[in-house]
């Protein structure tokens, strides 16, 4: 496998593109090739046996693609589908749950810590698992949220409504008294900012899409395929549906200035067929 | 076809329940096999061609089952897949968008109507045209609502902060001086009450789902196929994932006591089996 292969990226959705954004940061040399599976997102609320369908599904279609190595951008396939997949593999796969778990366990001082994501990612109990893992005197408080996705989705960010909802959903978590925190949803690190101020200054917010970019590079060097060669790589982003509306909204979530002109194009899993219809995600700014 | 055949009924989840809901109490002699497609849900923000598949998947499920009508309960798969569907099929299919237009046309004395629903079934404009077809002086204020589904799957009904989400999204319409409203997706009726609290008494809300079930049992009258023998069905639910999580939400969806023990399967459309075990829907009170 050549170092000039590029990296795998998967997600349920458009909410990878957060774990996209720091990869991009981290790694700027690397050709990413994202799936995001639009058509049958979330992930959050579907069992284990689907969740590990779907992802088996994705990682043959990013192998067709000649990945030398894939991230799984999502928390909850990362929760449930790792493990299968990373089993029958033969190229280095990595999730963003256990670099968030490691990172939060680095952070907490009173071992406590909050970790908050979707139904199906906190009733997973995997990152209670992880952390408990580096350290079993640690206290774990999980709480899904499932309300955050559709409010960031809506763009009600600095939203009024979001602080509450932020509140109804936290307060419970910073009444335990934890210092770590983390957003176990890659939707998550868009709100970072208000739910920042609510938590306060006392708790350490823990980005898995930070954490699992600088775990990534680690895994490239250990395996010969970190790219050395400086290059503005072509990124390639597929979905299963609704490559206009993922454009618009990856806008916003790969940040200003990062993509300059990226293709989005279909791959629909029901006749294996790749719509040629592209859509340009825009700079901004 | 006989008259005694069961009635297929799909939705993209839990919310055509609420159609059930309507069916049971108008149509009592009728057996309802019901499939909700967990595994995809939503399809509110997929794309027409994704609905379109995805529904004659569950219809070839329900015709295996031997239906002698369907009803297509959820509104965007109504707006998008019922006339594909119509032209393939020698059995009665109806949609609950055009039942819940007509009703509210029949109710507009100004001639100004809002519809609300998910994004795919607002911008298909779909109630538009079929109000359009019935007056074409009725003005049409569509809205978007996507935080009223996740809030109702959290319980949040009668809820402040649920109460600040209608009204950041129905002001406008009532602003416009709209004299009915038609809760266009399957999931608003259980949100009816707060919403007419602040719509007020002068906004007639219109639920699709009720008009719906009138106007199937005609159907079946007109093409000999209403069940005359008196009986108590035993109705069968299918689901493309989460059994469990179905049952549980489907209880406060039907209503009290409207169903004593109905179990609930799970079909799988990838490997096109049906999964033998079932969770029964318990009754409530």
């Amino acid at each position: 496998m050549s170092s000039s292969a590029p990296i795998g990226v998967f997600d349920s959705g458009i909410g990878g593109t957060t774990v996209v954004k720091e990869l991009m940061a981290s790694l700027p040399n690397e050709k990413i090739i994202y799936f995001g599976d639009t058509a049958r997102v979330p992930y959050g609320n579907k069992s284990a046996g689907t969740v590990i369908m779907y992802s088996r599904q994705i990682v043959r279609f990013l192998l067709e693609k000649k990945v030398k190595a894939i991230v799984i951008a999502c928390n909850t396939a990362s929760a449930l589908a790792l493990d299968a997949l990373k089993s029958e593999l033969e190229i280095p796969i990595i999730g963003v749950v256990k670099p968030g778990a490691k990172a939060a366990a680095e952070v907490t001082k009173c071992n406590k810590i909050g970790v908050i994501g979707t139904r199906a990612t906190i009733n997973s109990g995997i990152y209670k698992e992880f952390l408990h893992k580096t350290n079993p005197d640690i206290q774990v408080f999980g709480k899904a949220c499932p309300l955050f996705v559709p409010l960031v989705e809506e763009g009600w960010i600095s939203d009024d409504i979001t602080r509450q909802v932020i509140h109804r959903y936290l307060d419970e978590l910073v009444e335990k008294e934890i210092d770590a925190l983390v957003l176990g949803c890659t939707h998550y690190p868009i709100l970072a900012g208000e739910i920042g101020k609510i938590t306060g200054e006392g708790i350490t917010l823990v980005n898995p899409a930070f954490e699992c970019a600088k775990e990534f590079r680690y895994l490239l060097e250990e395996n010969d395929l970190l790219c050395e060669e400086e290059r503005i790589p072509e990124h390639e982003f597929y979905v299963s549906d609704g490559p206009k509306a993922f454009a618009e909204l990856a806008e916003s979530f790969l940040g200003e200035g990062i993509v300059k002109r990226t293709n989005v194009a279909v791959h629909n899993f029901e006749n294996e067929d790749s719509d040629i219809k592209t859509y340009q995600i825009k700079r901004r700014g």
